[in-house]
């Protein structure tokens, strides 16, 4: 079983639960149509089906080989990325002034979501790159983005995103890598970094660094850090002083090569300055948020191919009397929990791509700033949700498969061991929770998420007014479901102590996941039932709202009524 | 991190959760006292941490290379294994005629929750094997007895559990390997079968296989299934006509073969029956009951080697301004939840042990008949539910790890990669649910499990009554998670249609174990305050009934309100 893109899925979900219809219909994206969309979706599904798919499987067990510090890609794996990026689907979303397609962040969003379907470990270097696409955009002068744009926006060249060492994970203010002012405008870097996703490989003949490192007089913690291009062969042609020194065992995603860096061999790495001295952060939050967003589409993507994978099998697999296991209650209930929480997390990740849109696009700057801070609500969401449910989906898979999801031939316990790395790099989700409930609430003084909070009423109220009997209990569901975030959210805003709503940020997230994600099935049920095809979608909003968005009253509980069990549990928490 | 039994918790839940300190006030156990039970866990643990854990991570990357035949266990393991069965570790349930130590089934579950805890693809041979000595004891004639049981209960020889086939999976009926009479008392058994766990090795000299097999003239279905002990090598020391074909290549528990056999390449493989004939069932689901048992406690025991890692994890990584993350209250809470899930899930495991010990103990039949009953109400509980969380705590083993959870190196990916298998063998936990809905809950016509949440009612009204400021709302909220608890059991009673029960039973199962493991993790806390060291035990018991016994409501809906979006869901679930 390999992986099919759902394009019309895809489509739907783009249009009717994100709202790329009414971004159209305000002009939002310019002369782009829906059926120019449709055609975009349609091509890269194929590409992602017949040529990236197929390698997922080799790519885990070949891995990344790594000698003499160059990593070995597995077979097939340079031809797919190089007519990939010929076809023109990096540069997608990138700004058109160096050859990029400028297509809405949304529809790249899909894009994005099934190049991982296809292959996670395939699927993350493109991610990197086109996150380091915005922020040289964004922040490099114009001798650096004369230089290099173009060729990331190709695809010619990747891109690399470097943060993290030993000592500073979640703590990026505790990096050193060091950068020296050489005088000349160049820079010296010496220091390394740790789990670099495709640090160094054979896909591209080069490779280009985007490093977070400290100047000698740089005030400690994040204030002091600043951003580095620091490319792998320099614009002569002569090798940086730069290099791989070894890639992790990892226990998935085996074709993404995960490398330590080490800089400076021979009196330090050449960079280029990106942004301001000691502005580092600000550039690189711009790559962080597309990048959260992207890694939340891989618990998307992974969850549709783990999905795929137990449909197909329940649908052939023989046994007992009731024909195949598609048939048996509890295994529909476990194909009905890994769609509808899929599903879920689609329409979150890509109503945050339509944010992300609105905020480049809107015409006005009021409209532009509301944007922005939807997008800055949702990331955080899109990230930890879409990749929590990634893995809860891939285990399910495993399980529908019963014996045969734990022998590695099958498939499905890739998808398992692959789908587990996304709650992880990019911002844990612990930390994603964090920042949701410590810097996006607090936006605007609540607004931000008032304002999003009344917009899922709106649409509880639509589907109580539709009166459709195949929606069953949806809108009383979905209504507690809200009333239990917006108590939730209204508790944790008025803390005064930050270790209580900390304690509470990770179930409040969840909270947050399945009632907006239980809204946006129920848009699309709407949205079908006027088309006059809503039978699977009713039903999948109705299973959500009944079996999912139930569990909104035990959340909220957690978030307001536990945080004590959890702040003041030292002699739980002893030897 | 390796692993150190943590004995004094597994003997205080033996004692005042699964209520051993009762069985033994009541002469249950003849003179054994707690004192022997404390030094008999006290030796097991520094076996299980000194010898057995050591060998865990080697067994991984090692596997078990199979060739001409023949399997190769990791170095070390088969030194280990004979000086386990030295110590006589293998009898200590086993009955003492034939050389066991005819201790309690409570304490030798203390037991294997060790074995596996140091080792998960160690334990679950000798798990197997003491169910085959089960079956053998209660089943087997006396030559068969003679020749074998002494043998197995030494450790000398181990033993294998044979039912699945390609065709027959959960639906053990549908096997097709044959037996036929030869005349002289034996049979001749040809075919084969797969996911055999041990079916070959080097760790003993001879394997005996217990394989279900079906003669010539027996009805269809279950009641045509007999059982048979097939030795690998036969009395005359010449090899039997049984071979393991192939090894699979799993995503876990890599240092346990697990086989495919073939039978008769040569003519049949000679077979003495156990039981009767066409009665092999009722002599498999002897063995089947104590290895879901034993499975369960695998769920357990990959838990408590996984927290133990995290535990110690955040207790040494050094992150931001908090100093290690141990402070921080959303580590803290994936701390939390991993402690409780895994002391809720290990007190139900021991809780059906003791059942078990009283319904082969107690004095008179009807005292037997009731504990039999509990022991099979609670055994697809103690499978499940202790699974179920083994791979949840697993997951957040990794997670707490960050970036280094994913690194093989590091060890946590491994207790994930274990932990999968132990939710599907042994009957997957959807079988598990279902056998909990539709055989448990009707036993007695609903009494057994009446009288069962009579008793979690009686703690929840002595932990009212114990006044205790630091058990916080925990009798509020597992009171409300019993009531939950009778409402959806009363429902699903009620069912006339047996699609719209087995619907719910998965959730079901899960809000059973949620709501009997908060009451016996507030049992031990009472406990610990009558003795005057309640403070974590407490904590403990308040941060599961705050935080976990909440899901109640929602599981509870998910039960009695949605069955009928999973059972009318077929739109949803077309392509």
């Amino acid at each position: 079983m390999t992986y099919r893109a759902p394009v019309s899925d895809i489509a739907f979900a783009l249009k009717h639960a994100a709202g790329v219809d009414k971004a159209i219909a305000e002009g939002l994206y310019g002369d782009l149509d829906e059926a120019t969309i449709d055609s975009v979706l349609e091509e890269a599904g194929k590409f992602a089906s017949d040529v990236i798919a197929p390698l997922n499987r080799l790519g885990d067990t070949f891995g990344t080989p790594f000698k003499d510090g160059t990593v070995t890609t597995p077979p097939g794996w340079k031809e797919a990325y190089t007519s990939w990026a010929a076809a023109g689907w990096n540069g997608l979303a990138s700004p058109a002034d160096f050859g990029g397609q400028d297509l809405p962040h949304a529809v790249n969003a899909a894009c994005i979501e099934m190049w991982n379907a296809a292959s996670m470990a395939f699927g993350i270097g493109p991610v990197l790159t086109m996150a380091a696409i915005d922020a040289l955009h964004a922040y490099g002068n114009d001798d650096l983005k004369d230089r290099y744009l173009g060729k990331l926006i190709s695809g010619e060249w990747m891109g690399t995103m470097q943060l993290t060492e030993p000592q500073a994970g979640s703590d990026v203010g505790a990096l050193r890598t060091k950068a020296e002012r050489v005088g000349d405008g160049t820079y010296r870097l010496t220091g390394s970094k740790i789990f670099i996703t495709y640090g160094e490989h054979d896909l591209t003949d080069n490779i280009i660094h985007f490093v977070l490192a400290r100047l000698p007089d740089a005030p400690a913690g994040t204030k002091g850090i600043s951003l580095f291009l620091v490319p792998k062969v320099m614009p002569d042609g002569t090798r940086n002083d730069v290099r791989a020194h070894s890639v992790e065992h990892k226990m998935g995603i085996h074709a993404s090569p995960t490398c330590t860096m080490v800089y400076g061999d021979n009196g330090g790495a050449v960079g280029w300055l990106i942004g301001e001295e000691n502005k580092g952060m600000l550039c690189m939050f711009t790559m962080m948020n597309r990048a959260r967003l992207a890694v939340g589409l891989q618990g998307v993507a992974i969850a549709e191919r783990a999905l795929q994978q137990a449909f197909s099998y329940a649908r052939e697999r023989k046994q007992g009397a009731g024909g195949v296991i598609f048939n048996y209650p509890d295994v529909k209930r476990m194909l009905l929990t890994m769609r509808g929480l899929t599903g879920a997390a689609r329409a979150i990740c890509y109503a945050t791509a339509v944010a992300l849109d609105r905020s480049l696009r809107s015409k006005d700057d009021a409209a532009r700033k509301a944007a922005h801070e939807r997008a800055s609500l949702l990331t955080p969401v899109a990230k930890a949700f879409a990749t929590d449910i990634g893995i809860e989906v891939a285990s399910l898979g495993v399980q529908v498969h019963g014996g045969m999801g734990f022998i590695e031939e099958t498939g499905a316990a890739q998808h398992y061991r692959d789908a587990r790395i996304a709650a992880i790099y990019e911002g844990t989700n612990g930390i994603q929770a964090i920042d949701l409930v410590t810097r996006k609430l607090p936006l605007e003084g609540g607004k931000t998420v008032a304002l999003y909070l009344d917009e899922l009423r709106a649409t509880v109220n639509a589907v109580r007014e539709s009166n459709s009997p195949a929606l069953g209990e949806t809108a009383a569901r979905l209504g507690e479901a809200i009333d239990s975030l917006e108590r939730a959210t209204k508790w944790l805003l008025a803390q005064k102590s930050s270790a209580s709503a900390l304690a509470g940020a990770t179930p409040y997230l969840r909270l947050f996941g399945n009632a907006a994600g239980g809204c946006l099935l129920a848009e699309q049920a709407l949205a079908a039932l006027r088309a006059g095809d809503g039978a699977g979608r009713t039903a999948l909003a109705r299973f959500f709202a009944e079996n999912i968005a139930v569990q909104a009253n035990g959340l909220e509980r957690t978030v307001t009524e536990g945080a004590d069990s959890v702040t003041n549990a030292e002699a739980a928490l002893a030897d």
